[in-house]
């Protein structure tokens, strides 16, 4: 991988996003590669945690990409927000740790985790619209993410806004002072994601996404097939026994 | 009724769950009795306030429904399902008041009420993936409740928070700081509901359930007739009287 | 125009609802103004800031036009519905300046807003169900602005709540102390739309507003192809330039 710093342990894949001389600006290389990660993730990885190198998550598009890209403007676009959807879809829990730059194809990558922590000085923005283009392929995640009210605003005036704020709209579940307490809050939810079974986690996230706009009365019944599927799976049978001899499953970590 | 105490007065159902010796746990009885209940609702019935006895709302799921059901665990999982369409859908305010133990299918009930009041120090939490099963019938209403940003971190993090954060999160409405504060905001949201009128109560909770996903153009169609009804009704000529009249509309309790 | 003061300059119409005698209530005729001034925008309007003569923005619907109605009730009723769509639907930047009464029909304009800026002494509420009505034509926008867990909750016990809580509430975007301090959040924020290019910030509006409803898929196809023809175009040319010679684009003001 050119783009991308890839560490695994512990059940965990650690995915630095690594061209910190242009912010980690999203290259169609680096969307590639992050797409190559994806689809090739060990059975034994329980969560992907994604953060930049150099002090900055991503600072968007790379204009370069753009400039040269021609008549592959289009598909070069549309790329990135296949990424997005398969990030949003993955059956591991995705944590984001945004530091530094948060903006546009940054932001929109931000908005397809199932947590995410910012430092309390992190950059965020949608700078699009304020260069005469649009945020594309980020705008349906970002109404996903933070609502329609929020999103409207932001994308609207372009303007930027921290970590704080970012916790405040809905954005990101935790703002940490310093690179240290964001560290450590890394590892406490790590903590909590690794008591939780791999498959019931899979299957949980499956069911919150298709939540969002699927219709109540079959995901229901689909909901209380799995339900009774996971009661009598390896994963349920070790649940209810580490429970009722008050010990930890053998997922834990 | 076994695992309910039901008390009526002034127009109002006071439910308590009350199966204190296992954290009034969600029974298979219980999810019987409490559709029961909503199905057979006195038509002077204009709001329905639901607790728990001794301390806590509802731990969940009872375990030993689970473990003895066998072939019909598919059936019993989709009935507690049924039950939280029902309440969402009843025509009637249903209020919940939330102390102790809020967890897995409590925690499902707190997200279908009109109006929910918390005690600071109630748990509330998701367990289910901890052990190796899933928050089934109750994910979809929790990401209609809190949206799916939130939903996905509590769901796949097992995390337990506070009364204080689940009004952050936008889960309960109020939270108080003791029983005194809490039986004082029932009272006060109760004496909100009992000014307004019963039956454009009912039509406007199905209005607002229905816009969450109904197209919205024959949903303005609707209302508009509705409205229109409204006015020419009982009810809209006593509103408009007691407005001009400056007193209290007769529905006024 | 009888009900409305207009003022245009630099780009941004002034519109104020001036009915101060009756608290600017939303009476047909201010309707079918406003759906007027909307439908003949000038293309040199970018943003629209609608606010309320004599301290209050608008009290809701006119009463004496509800009982004049007659057999044409349920007509004027949805009218006002069509206005809020029309304005949801508007491709310029809608800013609301809330003071006062911001009640029935005025919370409704105030939620097909881009963005809101309320007095912290505002006083919002839908008083409809007190009145033995109903929230019709609004209910829908209230639960796509602030969702369904608050929208209940208002809707069903027509409390009053003020600016402050306005925006806990995610309704509105920005609460302040005084007159001075409004204003100024009006001008901020109108700076903050003005270096955005006005094409691009229109398709984007319209992107966030078919997020809400339409499936994803197209949705990006659809956003790929006016991302590419954004690049291409005139502002896309002039925003690349200017960013390359860190100078401001030509549609800055």
């Amino acid at each position: 991988m050119n783009t991308l710093l890839l560490e695994a342990h512990n059940g965990v894949l650690h995915i630095t996003l690594n061209r910190p001389q242009s912010r980690n600006a999203m290259s169609l290389e680096m969307v590639n590669e992050l797409r190559t990660v994806l689809a090739q993730l060990d059975s034994q990885v329980r969560a992907v945690v994604i953060s930049g190198a150099g002090g900055h998550f991503c600072a968007g598009a790379d204009v370069k990409d753009l400039v040269s890209a021609g008549d592959q403007l289009q598909a070069l676009n549309r790329a990135f927000g296949t990424l997005l959807q398969e990030v949003q879809a993955t059956p591991r829990v995705v944590i984001v740790v945004l530091q530094g730059a948060v903006l546009g194809g940054g932001f929109g990558l931000a908005c397809v985790s199932d947590i995410a922590i910012a430092d309390h000085q992190a950059q965020f923005g949608l700078p699009e619209t304020s260069l005469g283009v649009l945020p594309a392929q980020i705008a349906p995640f970002v109404v996903k993410r933070i609502g329609l009210t929020q999103a409207r605003r932001l994308a609207l005036t372009a303007a930027r806004f921290d970590g704080v704020q970012a916790q405040r709209l809905g954005l990101v579940h935790f703002v940490e002072r310093d690179p240290q307490a964001l560290a450590e809050r890394v590892d406490e939810v790590l903590g909590q994601v690794l008591q939780c079974a791999p498959r019931a986690n899979a299957r949980t996230k499956a069911l919150l996404l298709a939540s969002v706009d699927q219709p109540l009365e079959p995901l229901l019944d689909q909901a209380a097939q799995w339900f009774a599927e996971a009661v009598a799976s390896a994963e349920g049978i070790e649940g209810t026994q580490a429970f009722v001899h008050k010990r930890k499953p053998g997922w834990c970590k």
